[in-house]
């Protein structure tokens, strides 16, 4: 093996088959990146298999002398990193001594014919555009389960019908789905999963391609294997059977809400501070009247945060709508759309909403379960004689100063919401202690 | 109280006292950040006091009513931290209510009468340019120990006499010193050693204020209090006596070695990859003959790397000189000089090394211990059949293709110090097992 190549070149090859490198391998040559350099064609390729996930990656190179090499993979990478220009690679035996202009290194290759087959994704194939596949990609990974006992809701679940595609993920207390029309010759519908670990690298790849080029995708019942422009990406399929989504969502709505993302995005980071650590729950009252949005978060024994946005409302009701959300699952839906404008949909406090993009390249939504708000959170407070009552907000709104929460709406929004006997009565018989110490997951998990 | 201020200029004042806010305060209240609001100078002051470090900043602000609040401190100022534009304050009883043009929080206040009080740092003080000081602060902080069990050394020395000041750390195997001319009317010399923790926010603060103004500090037996432009900082001195660390530093040298100061960091970064992981051991070789530095690393049954640059030489003798350091010691004594020139200082293989800026506008060193490098790498090395001998420097040099590194000196270098029977021959005796898994120490600790 002999050749040159520009230093840029090489790291951007060697970067991408780092991805595949796991931290401590269980075996030596799960760590390699295996260099291929063929004389013929000019190429140079490195590739990294972790027996779950596969990169392969090429590039034009000056190839003098064909050969193999195994080396240490983040070694490597870190060490061509630092380098600058033209770099000479020679192998001596099992030696590879790389030259640049002020120094040179020799790294131990290991047995190259130990390195593992890359496994092909088989006959059947797909193709779609980089652009639609990288945005469905982070339009669902946030939602996938971080819960390993049951591992295929751990994945993307993607499906593919003669005239639609669709990606979904669920962790049982929230779901993404995405879809897009699609014009395939396919014999029969596909269908596979890929965990959130290979979908996170393989989003990093996708990140590195033109938005114009395409991904055709080969797959077999074990392996996918996604081709792009210079890069093949192998990746292990999840088993199992993946939850139906599709029928998990409503199919009408009684109301819509329509909002600006910057402005949810912020008051929901703006509130947060105040909100409860454990339970991170926020209130959302919509005034379809007066077109307007009020956040509330409290803390016990802290304080209170409110916060008002403008709203476009459609509604079947002129009736103000609370509506208890987990904090992170909210504002994780509202951060992974990426139009200007939001629409969020309900049929009640306690149906579940979902939050969509207006406009945008794909169908989009994302269903969170909401959080039982019950009566009012001031009947869970414990009496405590070193503090002052700080934390009605009907008495936040009463004393408001500020003008655009100084609307009596807002505080008759508030106060109805606060003293409005909850439909979940069972609920409140809870004790106060249990009720403070529960981590506030949605009171209807998705049933999946 | 009540007043109005700009949501930045309240940040700034809230994000320096966040910096002596505990993650976990032992008691409540050393968690708070003590707001005061005087109507009279129309001054709002933040304070935060953790019992080792105080800081208290002020700032004008609209204050139509005076008072006190002690408010959660990490939690105010990143609420604060989202908001925008004009904020009101208020408070109710013990409730601080918080309004912005959108929005409204309450957050409790602790009662301020159990703040603690900030310590003054007496009647004694010293005047400096905030510019050196912080300089100062630089070239030592990273050669303080982390090592609680002798407080001491865990912090930065200060010393003042009439003529000099001088700043100082060590951590047992290097040390770092820092002196400047002075002209103080003082009666006796002061003496007083603040830990690294504390000094790691002082720096912090320092680097926000301009480097043309001054820093007085006041202190007596316990405290020091550092007078800055509308910010005050309190800090607990360390007990017990700080070694002496002038005595250590070398009054003459055979050998001025004068770098680049990025090229010898981007070298050493360059050659890392390619230390031993545990030892990060660096051989470096001056060749005064050729005005030129070759950086040398190997890590067993992996590989090794050799890096070039060009020195200027001051030397009494044209003998090739190898010293070997720990690479992590090294790079930091380099990174902390501020100047675009380095000279490196030598008495020898087995003497400590001193790193110095050319110019700069402090005296400034960093005192190395060598590492033994005792009779080479290889001896070390355990047959390997698997691996062929990629390891021998000389060999690397003899095959070098690329100019710099080409010279034959090079190769005479790496194959003299290798093959140089160790001064230290007590060393070579060890096993190569002890030898491979032990930490590369410097041989001779700085006796302190």
């Amino acid at each position: 093996m002999n050749f040159i190549i520009e230093q840029d070149k090489l790291s951007q090859l060697l970067d991408a088959a780092s991805l595949a490198i796991p931290t401590r391998p269980t075996d030596p040559i799960l760590g390699a990146i295996l260099l291929v350099a063929d004389a013929e064609t000019q190429t140079l390729s490195a590739t990294s298999f972790n027996l779950s996930l596969g990169i392969h990656s090429k590039t034009k190179a000056n190839i003098k002398i064909s050969g193999v090499a195994a080396l240490p993979g983040k070694l490597l990478a870190d060490t061509i990193g630092y380098l600058k220009g033209e770099l000479c690679f020679e192998l001596e035996e099992r030696t590879c001594i790389i030259s640049h202009s002020s120094g040179k290194r020799r790294i131990q290759s290991f047995n190259p014919s130990e390195f593992p087959q890359l496994p092909t994704g088989g006959d059947r194939s797909i193709t779609l555009p980089v652009k639609k596949f990288l945005a469905a990609i982070r339009a669902t990974l946030f939602a996938t389960s971080k819960d390993e006992t049951r591992p295929v809701i751990t994945g993307v679940n993607f499906k593919f019908e003669r005239d639609r595609w669709q990606a979904g993920a669920t962790d049982s207390h929230r779901l993404a789905l995405v879809s897009a029309a699609f014009d395939a010759d396919m014999a029969e519908n596909i269908e596979f999963t890929v965990s959130y670990k290979n979908l996170q690298e393989i989003e990093k790849i996708l990140s590195t391609k033109s938005e114009n080029s395409t991904c055709t995708l080969y797959f077999n019942s074990n392996f996918v294997e996604f081709n792009l422009p210079n890069t093949r990406i192998t990746s292990r399929l999840l088993e199992g059977e993946f939850p139906k989504l599709d029928s998990l969502i409503p199919t009408s709505f009684q109301h819509e809400f329509y909002v600006d993302k910057a402005a949810l995005e912020t008051g929901l980071k703006r509130v947060a501070t105040l909100a409860e650590k454990k339970s991170k729950t926020v209130k959302t009252i919509w005034d379809v009247n007066n077109q307007q949005l009020t956040l509330y978060t409290e803390s016990t024994d802290v304080g209170n945060a409110i916060e008002s946005l403008i709203i476009k409302a459609n509604s079947t009701s002129n009736e103000q709508l609370g509506i208890g959300f987990n904090l992170t699952y909210l504002a994780e839906a509202v951060k992974y759309v990426t139009t200007d404008e939001i629409v969020i949909k309900s049929n009640g406090a306690s149906r579940p909403a979902i939050v969509c993009p207006v406009g945008g390249i794909l169908n989009q939504l994302t269903l969170v379960m909401p959080v039982l708000i019950s009566s009012g959170y001031e009947i869970d407070k414990p009496a405590n004689t070193n503090t002052t009552p700080a934390s009605n907000p009907a008495e936040v709104a009463q004393t408001q100063s500020s003008k655009n929460v100084e609307s009596p709406e807002v505080t008759e929004t508030v106060a109805q919401i606060e003293s409005e006997p909850s439909s979940e009565t069972s609920e409140t018989a809870q004790t106060t202690k249990a009720k403070r110490n529960r981590q506030s997951k949605p009171k209807a998990a998705v049933t999946v």
